[in-house]
């Protein structure tokens, strides 16, 4: 399998990404495409000693920021290592595209280059995230600002295929995030896509209300872009906050430090099941192809658990059984209008 | 100064609010007005030796369900001890009203018992939260899913007056709730909202993200109802998994139980930095009078402590302020287009 990486996506390109890449060459078995300046890769690599084996360069001048708008990969950064890497995968360079750069620019930059699946309304970003005694998948965590109910409906698919082929839950239960759990809870949006969601061939268990997600609520939690980026940057600054103040009384005085060493180990478990960076990042679900999207701040932790879940996302066939879904509803919606 | 209680409402009546009461009588020199079935309270309070001094009771025969619909409380409902303590209120009977009841219904009857400010658009609900060295107050919290931009705006102005009255924060910071940082984010509510914000005379730091909220970025966090109430009950959520996980490592092992006692006045601590029944509840504001919504799950404590925040929400003066910025406000916007 080959991934195309973009080697000058986030903040700590290229160095963490390329030690991120070597490690998954050697231990996961792929192959790299990198896109981005060969002269400077090379010289990084060089200098901290990275090796470069089973990893290929595309040279391309440009660098898509983290302030540029998303738009740009369009116009100015069409020969970014963003752009250069979705036009190779569209072209079947690789089998997957991997960035830790701007997410606007990579949003649009899919949809436009790798192109929406047939009938797919929206490209969704849908992170992995932590709960009570497993994860859950957040769709759409902050690509879509402005939703319909169809979207809303179509990322309960996206998200359930995923979790089934990639995460391997079986029967995923799809909740809707409303602010109750009642039917008539929400606005128009809300509404519209709880209609759709209970007519659809989900395991759709009805709304869900934000605190229960934590515990554990939902297999796939539906989201308007807005609401579900709330959730997600709440969720993380919440745990930051928490973890803060736990360390602060771990280290409040040296009875306190040494009754912590005691737990040392247990202590870390818990930092580890809440840490983002164990998730990698997220896959931008609806593209024909494999695109993910890692943290801006990825070091080269959490850039090879991306590659893993990349590779996951690749294996899971996520796009042709979107595709199918997509289609096969819409013979049955067809037949079902030719019937009425 | 004379608070009416409806007692009657949450999950842990009468008896838990009788105690809060009580307690209330004694420490803050509070005179109560309950609302309620006169027979059951007097029974209760005898059965466990609740003082019932400085405590008149209004006998009314129904209660308000956590499973009604808002706007019952206008019709089934008009003789709940919810409705007919705001109408009490509103009759000047007290300087504030207080329930630990159905939300919606208190909101609604609010709305048009005790009526809103002049130029209000909406009632808002505005809990305080804690954050990493302090609290912030959330305008809107759930009262109002669909949102326009003059009601967020408005949000602001309630919820720096509450925060410059009641709390004592000098020049409180408002931030709107967006999905990033940049003055473009997000989709026409907010830019509506920002514009209005901006141009006001409110100390506007612009848009936040919800990952930097518990961290302390605000004093009064603007939102939509909807994505107000997501964020608030994401945190809780959040909070109580990491404290769960938190638990479970401290009472992991007979080694970790015995270093978790030498931690334990600080663990303590810790909590109840996290504990939302120190906050008590939450005003709901843009009301003429005071009224104030405690937890539905409210204990004694916590409704101790709701009957504590309501009377320093009298003290405050807040309706006034709120009544005299939005005239003026209008003074002025009426004077700039007679000027253009």
């Amino acid at each position: 399998m080959k991934i195309i990486v973009d080697a000058f996506g986030g903040d700590n390109a290229p160095l963490e990404i390329l030690k991120g890449c070597a490690q998954a060459v050697q231990e996961l078995g792929l192959e790299i495409l990198l896109t981005g300046r060969k002269d400077v890769i090379e010289k990084v690599a060089k200098e901290n000693a990275v090796s470069m084996e089973k990893m290929e360069i595309v040279d391309c001048p440009d660098v898509i920021d983290m302030n540029d708008a998303g738009t740009d990969i369009m116009r100015s950064g069409k020969n970014s290592s963003m752009a250069v890497g979705l036009q190779k995968l569209a072209e079947g360079a690789g089998d997957a595209f991997l960035s830790a750069g701007n997410s606007g620019a990579l949003t649009v930059g899919a949809t436009f280059l790798v192109k929406r699946i047939k009938g797919i309304k929206r490209i969704a970003f849908a992170p992995v995230m932590p709960s009570a005694d497993g994860c859950f998948m957040l769709v759409d965590g902050g690509a879509n600002v402005d939703c319909k109910p169809e979207m809303l409906s179509q990322f309960g698919l996206m998200g359930a295929i995923y979790m089934k082929k990639v995460m391997q839950v079986q029967n995923p239960r799809v909740g809707l995030l409303n602010v109750g759990t009642e039917e008539h809870k929400g606005g128009e949006l809300q509404h519209g896509a709880y209609a759709l969601l209970k007519q659809s061939e989900l395991n759709f268990i009805g709304n869900v209300e934000a605190r229960d997600v934590p515990d554990g609520a939902v297999d796939v939690l539906v989201a308007d872009g807005f609401s579900g980026n709330v959730l997600l940057k709440t969720f993380e600054g919440t745990a930051m906050m928490i973890l803060h103040k736990f360390k602060a009384v771990l280290t409040k005085s040296t009875k306190n430090k040494l009754a912590a060493a005691v737990m040392l180990k247990d202590i870390g478990g818990l930092k580890k099941t809440m840490d983002y960076k164990e998730y990698g990042g997220a896959p931008l679900l609806g593209c024909t192809k494999p695109v993910f999207k890692s943290h801006g701040n990825a070091d080269a932790k959490t850039f090879y658990n991306a590659l893993r879940l990349t590779k996951a996302y690749v294996e899971g066939n996520v796009a042709d059984e979107i595709a199918q879904s997509v289609a096969s509803y819409k013979a049955r919606t067809d037949a079902a209008k030719e019937d009425a």
